[in-house]
């Protein structure tokens, strides 16, 4: 993977459709036009690339959900490949989940999950060929994909009153974003 | 809003399906049957129930970032309007995201901004007269409506290497679950 | 069909969600709060009712491509039936093709097909039992099956230049919209 | 933008799938066989272009509803934001709404609304650099578009019984198709 | 689970829609009109009842392949987690892949699947308390729980030219269809 | 059609994931890791290649039942157009329906019934330009075809008791898989 060098030729346009000052503005804002409406960002005049993407995120679990997440993983592990599949079907979704994303073609999607004492983490990482950067799929990746934990774990993290005081997603972040991979 | 009773008859299936001890185990994942293996979970015994679902979530960005929505709320506010309605359908699809979810009648979405210093907070109540809770719904709104600002301000969110050193979505918590809505 | 009455308990919730004046205003746009927010309407309280709705709309088309369909009519029919296809589909997707439909239980769609001499008029009728009406759901089938109508015989309506002078949707319209059907 | 040059090689597949006398006839439908069986025009020996197409229509409104929409525009907007949104989705879903559309690269898709007095207009302009036309992905964004702005107005179009006896879509049209954008 | 008393009040809609007589003909085909034209059956007048279905299919594989799945089982078993998800999602969506299915509230999936000396068999139980039976959900939960065990062990299943002469789907049949689940 | 020489480039990535032995094991199942972990493959170095692929199958029907799909076929062919249309939606759904799938442009589908006494044939063939092989899309157009048939002949194949006992789905197979289209 080369550097990075994806400033400027984003997904959003980049200088291309505003005047960069220092500081940003609503006029920076490349999904809105000058008068405020919503758009999408043109990438006709945009070549084809190489492009990658990483992000992460975490969710806080009950000691011992965790644990009952290592037996059933060393069982069969239907919890965490249920969880890579929605992972994976969120990143190829993300067209039409996030409402000014283009369609991109998705070369390849890797999934890696990482058990905690107290929580499950997540590393999504999505690359592409196409127009625009997918930082945008791999973080929709890991909060479904987390989301699906969730929904998996649902039976033991509940506490009497139905409620989830231990439950939570945290720290997702984008972790590299590069274009021209070699 | 009743009281919440709501443990003993959420999606998982609570205690019918699982012989519940004192600790969590592999054997109480309900949405794994006792081979281990992904199922849904039968809901079919479950009566048509008023239930209701909160859940929250914030995104961390550049002062200046959130001072660009300002002008925009100001002005058009399409920042937040896009969210809004990538939240609402995300809640709407969560059937088909969530790979174990059953798909149920959603009466009422309400998605609520707050705008701090130098974080977004999203909170979305979900409403249904379903068989089973909507938890995950709410929760795939307020991701799904985070990672919606993500994109809308990807232009003055990243440094000058296309990274996104200060942007992240952390504090995803469900707030409250309830049935019985009086 | 009884007599309709089914002003003020519509899908946009009507009276109560408005101090209704006598001039409409932007307070009175109930897809909207307050604020101006845009915002799905709660039908939670609504009763589930017997609902139906009628739209029409009609495609102009040479006189020749209309000549065309009744051919292709009188021996295999699949330009209609893939009209009709569209129609129905279109119909059932509605919840997420306009962002603030609720989804509701379609039990009847039908589709009508009338060929006049320089235009094709479709008629679709929806009935659901849910807690909204269903005009949104006979327009999307109108407006989309004429579209496919015009995917089918683009290859006879274009001109040399490729262009479609003669082409054009007009007359979308509800013709009824009931409830309580008996 | 050159001048179009388009016939012959659109979606249709032209002159190559029929025998074009100089009357139209059902065996120039290129969406249907010799036989009359509908199909998808084989596409694959079409050079990736450069597209654009340009659709408009309009929705008739109450002039009160006109200046709802332009106090909501003052405000904040979100009457036309959602229906910008729908119209973007539309476009970017054509190719499952339309049964015999391929799926295209969207490169970019522009939406332009115009209030008058009694009607709003919408202009839908798409991009792509795909094998076939994107004027199927103008006119469902035109007419989705245009259908969210009437879902958004129910509650002020309709009458004291219910119905729609202002409101109607007319003069749905493609205004341009071309190839080759320079 | 009480004896079956299906007949007439399907989802076709059965002897009300048409004059039944002993031999069948294309007046009783109750997905087109009188006319021939494709239609949805109303089931407005169909009460909700509790209804099930069982349908099972075979997909014949190498006996190596087959060693493989086993081995996997073993271990991990994601091959069939991953078709059973797929089988899951299949039956969910069944409303829009069968072009005149209706939408059902579906509360419960069983997949089975068991695996012989040279073929897997898949069971898929479906239940609903909907107003249609729920087989076409069955037996596309079937055949694409089967497409995607074949998708999973393509790399084992080709021969040296890249062609599968081993593999295919077999015995796709409907089990059970039943109604009033006691 | 040139000769099939796909061994190797297959979607499955081929011999660059595993180190082939004679015998297939479960380490050389391309959909799931060293470690057992399901993953999508990885098509990023994998070049643009014209590819095609041929699946077929049949439904087995009550004589009574071809002979209503033969009248229906010489008067207006509704129910073999909605399984052409069925099939074809099918084969463009393939990369959400199969949760490993990619995402592949395709070109053209075509689709192809034939009526024996006591069956129906479908032959579904699939091209595209993409970097993967397309037989799972064949397999999608193939299965959901027949079972579109089978769902528009429901009234006229069940018995008295609702049951299906003639109905079955046989012999899904692929024909021919091919790259480098002349």
């Amino acid at each position: 993977m080369s550097e990075n060098d994806d400033a400027g030729d984003s997904r959003d346009g980049g200088n291309e459709h505003s005047d960069t000052g220092t500081n940003a503005g609503a006029d920076e804002l490349t999904h809105t036009t000058a008068e405020g409406d919503v758009q999408m960002v043109d990438v006709g005049d945009k070549p084809d690339s190489e492009r990658r993407a990483v992000a992460a995120g975490e969710i806080r679990l009950r000691r011992s959900t965790i644990e009952a997440i290592r037996e059933d993983e060393v069982g069969k592990g239907d919890v965490l490949a249920t969880a890579r599949i929605g992972a994976i079907q969120a990143v190829k979704h993300t067209w039409e989940t996030i409402p000014m994303c283009h369609q991109i073609p998705i070369t390849n999607v890797d999934t890696d999950f990482s058990l905690g004492d107290d929580r499950v983490e997540l590393r999504v990482a999505v690359e592409t060929t196409g127009k625009t950067g997918c930082e945008m799929e791999a973080l929709e990746g890991v909060t479904t994909g987390l989301n699906v934990v969730w929904d998996m774990v649902k039976a033991v993290e509940k506490d009497d009153d139905g409620q989830y005081p231990d439950t939570g997603i945290d720290n997702v972040r984008v972790l590299q974003k590069a274009k021209h991979r070699t």
